[in-house]
Protein backbone atom coordinates (compact mmCIF):
# COMPACT_ATOMS: atom_id res chain seq x y z
CA UNK A 1 0.00 0.00 0.00
CA UNK A 2 1.91 3.10 -0.94
CA UNK A 3 1.02 6.31 1.17
CA UNK A 4 0.09 8.34 -2.12
CA UNK A 5 -2.75 6.18 -2.27
CA UNK A 6 -4.14 7.37 1.46
CA UNK A 7 -3.06 11.25 0.85
CA UNK A 8 -5.40 10.87 -2.35
CA UNK A 9 -7.92 8.99 -0.63
CA UNK A 10 -7.60 11.84 1.94
CA UNK A 11 -8.67 14.21 -0.46
CA UNK A 12 -12.32 13.16 -0.39
CA UNK A 13 -14.93 13.40 2.58
CA UNK A 14 -14.79 9.57 2.73
CA UNK A 15 -12.04 6.73 2.73
CA UNK A 16 -11.66 3.36 1.68
CA UNK A 17 -12.00 -0.03 4.45
CA UNK A 18 -9.15 -1.23 2.47
CA UNK A 19 -6.64 1.34 2.06
CA UNK A 20 -6.95 1.93 6.24
CA UNK A 21 -5.59 -1.54 6.94
CA UNK A 22 -2.62 -1.75 7.46
CA UNK A 23 -2.08 2.25 8.04
CA UNK A 24 0.80 2.43 10.80
CA UNK A 25 -0.84 4.44 13.98
CA UNK A 26 1.20 6.42 16.26
CA UNK A 27 0.79 8.81 19.66
CA UNK A 28 1.53 12.18 20.05
CA UNK A 29 5.42 11.40 20.87
CA UNK A 30 5.76 10.14 17.32
CA UNK A 31 5.75 6.61 18.68
CA UNK A 32 4.46 3.71 16.42
CA UNK A 33 1.79 1.79 18.44
CA UNK A 34 1.09 -0.52 15.83
CA UNK A 35 -1.13 -0.85 12.88
CA UNK A 36 -5.26 -0.46 11.89
CA UNK A 37 -6.23 -4.12 11.40
CA UNK A 38 -9.59 -3.67 10.47
CA UNK A 39 -13.02 -1.81 11.57
CA UNK A 40 -16.09 -3.16 13.37
CA UNK A 41 -19.10 -2.41 11.48
CA UNK A 42 -23.00 -2.32 12.56
CA UNK A 43 -24.82 -4.41 10.61
CA UNK A 44 -27.96 -2.60 10.32
CA UNK A 45 -26.92 0.89 10.37
CA UNK A 46 -23.41 0.91 8.82
CA UNK A 47 -21.91 2.82 11.36
CA UNK A 48 -18.15 1.76 12.10
CA UNK A 49 -18.44 1.37 15.98
CA UNK A 50 -14.43 0.74 16.32
CA UNK A 51 -11.41 0.93 14.20
CA UNK A 52 -9.05 -2.14 15.73
CA UNK A 53 -5.74 -1.39 16.41
CA UNK A 54 -3.01 -4.35 15.81
CA UNK A 55 -0.19 -4.02 18.64
CA UNK A 56 2.57 -6.85 19.42
CA UNK A 57 3.52 -10.61 17.83
CA UNK A 58 5.73 -11.17 14.86
CA UNK A 59 3.99 -10.74 11.22
CA UNK A 60 0.58 -10.61 13.17
CA UNK A 61 0.87 -13.85 15.26
CA UNK A 62 0.13 -13.16 18.66
CA UNK A 63 -0.81 -9.79 18.16
CA UNK A 64 -3.80 -8.07 20.69
CA UNK A 65 -6.16 -6.39 19.15
CA UNK A 66 -7.38 -2.73 20.56
CA UNK A 67 -10.61 -1.83 19.52
CA UNK A 68 -10.94 2.13 19.54
CA UNK A 69 -13.85 4.84 19.49
CA UNK A 70 -13.53 5.98 15.62
CA UNK A 71 -12.86 9.65 17.11
CA UNK A 72 -9.74 8.57 18.89
CA UNK A 73 -8.37 8.36 15.39
CA UNK A 74 -6.84 11.56 13.68
CA UNK A 75 -4.87 11.07 10.60
CA UNK A 76 -2.00 13.11 9.95
CA UNK A 77 -1.01 14.06 6.75
CA UNK A 78 3.35 14.80 7.48
CA UNK A 79 2.96 11.66 9.82
CA UNK A 80 2.17 9.86 6.79
CA UNK A 81 -0.68 7.58 9.38
CA UNK A 82 -3.19 7.69 12.00
CA UNK A 83 -2.52 9.42 15.47
CA UNK A 84 -3.78 9.24 18.72
CA UNK A 85 -3.55 11.05 21.91
CA UNK A 86 -2.61 7.94 24.37
CA UNK A 87 0.41 6.87 26.15
CA UNK A 88 1.82 3.26 25.91
CA UNK A 89 0.95 3.38 29.49
CA UNK A 90 -3.22 3.91 28.64
CA UNK A 91 -3.16 0.71 26.13
CA UNK A 92 -1.07 -1.39 28.95
CA UNK A 93 -4.48 -1.46 31.10
CA UNK A 94 -7.06 -1.04 27.66
CA UNK A 95 -9.59 -3.60 26.99
CA UNK A 96 -7.88 -6.21 24.00
CA UNK A 97 -8.72 -9.19 22.36
CA UNK A 98 -6.52 -12.19 21.12
CA UNK A 99 -7.46 -13.77 17.29
CA UNK A 100 -9.88 -16.32 18.08
CA UNK A 101 -10.79 -14.96 21.28
CA UNK A 102 -13.21 -12.20 19.73
CA UNK A 103 -15.39 -10.56 22.70
CA UNK A 104 -19.20 -10.47 22.28
CA UNK A 105 -19.81 -6.82 20.58
CA UNK A 106 -22.33 -5.53 22.65
CA UNK A 107 -23.57 -2.64 24.08
CA UNK A 108 -21.92 -3.47 27.46
CA UNK A 109 -18.71 -4.11 25.92
CA UNK A 110 -19.41 -0.87 23.98
CA UNK A 111 -19.85 1.00 27.00
CA UNK A 112 -16.25 -0.42 28.67
CA UNK A 113 -14.42 0.22 26.13
CA UNK A 114 -15.70 4.24 25.22
CA UNK A 115 -15.60 4.72 28.86
CA UNK A 116 -12.08 3.85 29.10
CA UNK A 117 -10.82 6.42 25.87
CA UNK A 118 -13.18 8.68 28.09
CA UNK A 119 -15.77 8.98 25.04
CA UNK A 120 -19.55 8.44 25.73
CA UNK A 121 -21.22 5.40 23.70
CA UNK A 122 -23.83 6.53 21.35
CA UNK A 123 -24.98 3.37 19.85
CA UNK B 1 -11.11 -16.57 4.01
CA UNK B 2 -13.21 -19.53 5.35
CA UNK B 3 -16.94 -19.03 5.48
CA UNK B 4 -16.98 -20.17 8.83
CA UNK B 5 -15.11 -16.84 9.93
CA UNK B 6 -17.80 -15.10 8.49
CA UNK B 7 -20.44 -17.26 10.12
CA UNK B 8 -18.90 -16.61 13.57
CA UNK B 9 -18.79 -12.90 12.89
CA UNK B 10 -22.56 -12.61 11.68
CA UNK B 11 -23.98 -14.21 15.79
CA UNK B 12 -22.64 -10.83 16.37
CA UNK B 13 -24.16 -7.01 16.48
CA UNK B 14 -21.09 -6.28 14.31
CA UNK B 15 -18.90 -7.66 10.72
CA UNK B 16 -15.48 -6.97 10.38
CA UNK B 17 -14.50 -5.08 7.43
CA UNK B 18 -11.29 -7.16 6.38
CA UNK B 19 -13.94 -10.38 6.66
CA UNK B 20 -16.52 -8.76 4.19
CA UNK B 21 -14.04 -8.12 1.71
CA UNK B 22 -13.98 -10.41 -0.59
CA UNK B 23 -17.29 -12.40 -0.07
CA UNK B 24 -19.49 -13.07 -2.60
CA UNK B 25 -22.65 -11.23 -3.36
CA UNK B 26 -25.39 -12.71 -5.42
CA UNK B 27 -29.14 -11.51 -6.55
CA UNK B 28 -32.34 -13.37 -5.70
CA UNK B 29 -32.02 -15.41 -8.93
CA UNK B 30 -28.43 -16.86 -7.39
CA UNK B 31 -26.36 -15.42 -9.72
CA UNK B 32 -23.43 -14.36 -8.61
CA UNK B 33 -22.87 -10.57 -9.28
CA UNK B 34 -19.65 -10.10 -8.57
CA UNK B 35 -18.23 -9.63 -4.14
CA UNK B 36 -17.32 -7.05 -2.07
CA UNK B 37 -14.54 -5.02 -2.92
CA UNK B 38 -13.60 -2.80 0.16
CA UNK B 39 -16.17 0.16 2.03
CA UNK B 40 -16.62 3.70 1.65
CA UNK B 41 -16.33 5.60 4.86
CA UNK B 42 -17.06 8.91 6.24
CA UNK B 43 -14.00 10.51 7.57
CA UNK B 44 -15.97 12.41 10.46
CA UNK B 45 -18.84 10.47 11.26
CA UNK B 46 -16.84 6.50 10.55
CA UNK B 47 -20.64 6.12 8.76
CA UNK B 48 -20.18 3.60 5.78
CA UNK B 49 -21.70 5.57 3.27
CA UNK B 50 -21.14 2.45 0.71
CA UNK B 51 -20.11 -1.34 -0.06
CA UNK B 52 -18.17 -1.19 -3.17
CA UNK B 53 -19.11 -3.78 -5.21
CA UNK B 54 -16.54 -5.43 -7.97
CA UNK B 55 -17.46 -7.04 -10.72
CA UNK B 56 -15.48 -8.32 -14.40
CA UNK B 57 -12.16 -8.53 -15.01
CA UNK B 58 -9.69 -11.35 -14.08
CA UNK B 59 -8.40 -11.27 -11.06
CA UNK B 60 -9.26 -7.59 -10.19
CA UNK B 61 -7.53 -6.72 -13.52
CA UNK B 62 -10.23 -4.35 -15.50
CA UNK B 63 -12.78 -4.90 -12.94
CA UNK B 64 -15.77 -2.49 -12.60
CA UNK B 65 -16.33 -0.87 -9.23
CA UNK B 66 -20.18 -0.45 -8.17
CA UNK B 67 -20.61 1.49 -4.61
CA UNK B 68 -23.97 0.42 -3.71
CA UNK B 69 -26.19 2.23 -0.22
CA UNK B 70 -25.09 -0.15 2.76
CA UNK B 71 -29.09 -0.92 3.28
CA UNK B 72 -29.45 -2.50 -0.79
CA UNK B 73 -27.20 -5.51 0.86
CA UNK B 74 -28.62 -8.38 2.93
CA UNK B 75 -26.37 -11.30 4.23
CA UNK B 76 -27.26 -15.05 3.64
CA UNK B 77 -26.75 -17.54 5.82
CA UNK B 78 -27.55 -19.94 3.49
CA UNK B 79 -26.08 -18.03 0.40
CA UNK B 80 -22.81 -17.85 2.55
CA UNK B 81 -22.99 -14.15 0.82
CA UNK B 82 -24.46 -10.70 0.43
CA UNK B 83 -27.72 -10.78 -1.42
CA UNK B 84 -29.34 -8.17 -3.56
CA UNK B 85 -32.46 -7.26 -5.21
CA UNK B 86 -30.89 -6.24 -8.17
CA UNK B 87 -31.22 -7.84 -12.26
CA UNK B 88 -27.67 -7.61 -13.77
CA UNK B 89 -29.70 -5.50 -16.35
CA UNK B 90 -29.91 -3.22 -13.40
CA UNK B 91 -26.16 -3.28 -12.96
CA UNK B 92 -25.50 -2.31 -16.57
CA UNK B 93 -26.69 0.84 -15.80
CA UNK B 94 -25.21 1.53 -12.36
CA UNK B 95 -23.47 4.04 -11.39
CA UNK B 96 -19.42 2.84 -11.85
CA UNK B 97 -15.93 3.69 -11.81
CA UNK B 98 -12.64 1.85 -12.53
CA UNK B 99 -9.44 1.47 -10.97
CA UNK B 100 -7.62 4.65 -10.70
CA UNK B 101 -10.36 7.04 -12.08
CA UNK B 102 -12.56 7.10 -8.41
CA UNK B 103 -14.74 9.54 -8.46
CA UNK B 104 -15.13 12.71 -5.91
CA UNK B 105 -17.32 11.14 -3.04
CA UNK B 106 -19.17 14.45 -2.66
CA UNK B 107 -23.00 14.47 -1.79
CA UNK B 108 -24.19 14.98 -5.76
CA UNK B 109 -22.33 11.63 -6.51
CA UNK B 110 -23.99 10.43 -3.19
CA UNK B 111 -27.61 11.69 -4.46
CA UNK B 112 -26.97 10.29 -7.62
CA UNK B 113 -25.82 6.85 -6.59
CA UNK B 114 -28.90 6.39 -3.75
CA UNK B 115 -31.38 7.74 -6.37
CA UNK B 116 -30.33 4.94 -8.82
CA UNK B 117 -30.87 2.69 -6.24
CA UNK B 118 -34.54 4.13 -5.13
CA UNK B 119 -33.04 4.87 -1.66
CA UNK B 120 -33.21 8.11 0.00
CA UNK B 121 -29.02 9.96 0.39
CA UNK B 122 -29.43 10.63 4.22
CA UNK B 123 -25.94 11.93 4.61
Amino acid sequence: MAETDIATDETNRLIASNKVEGTAVYNQQNEKLGSIYNFMVDKRSGQVEYAVLSFGGLFGLGSDYYPLPWDVLTYDTEQGGYVVNLDKSVLDKAPRYSAGNEPTFDRDYGREVYGYYGVGYPY
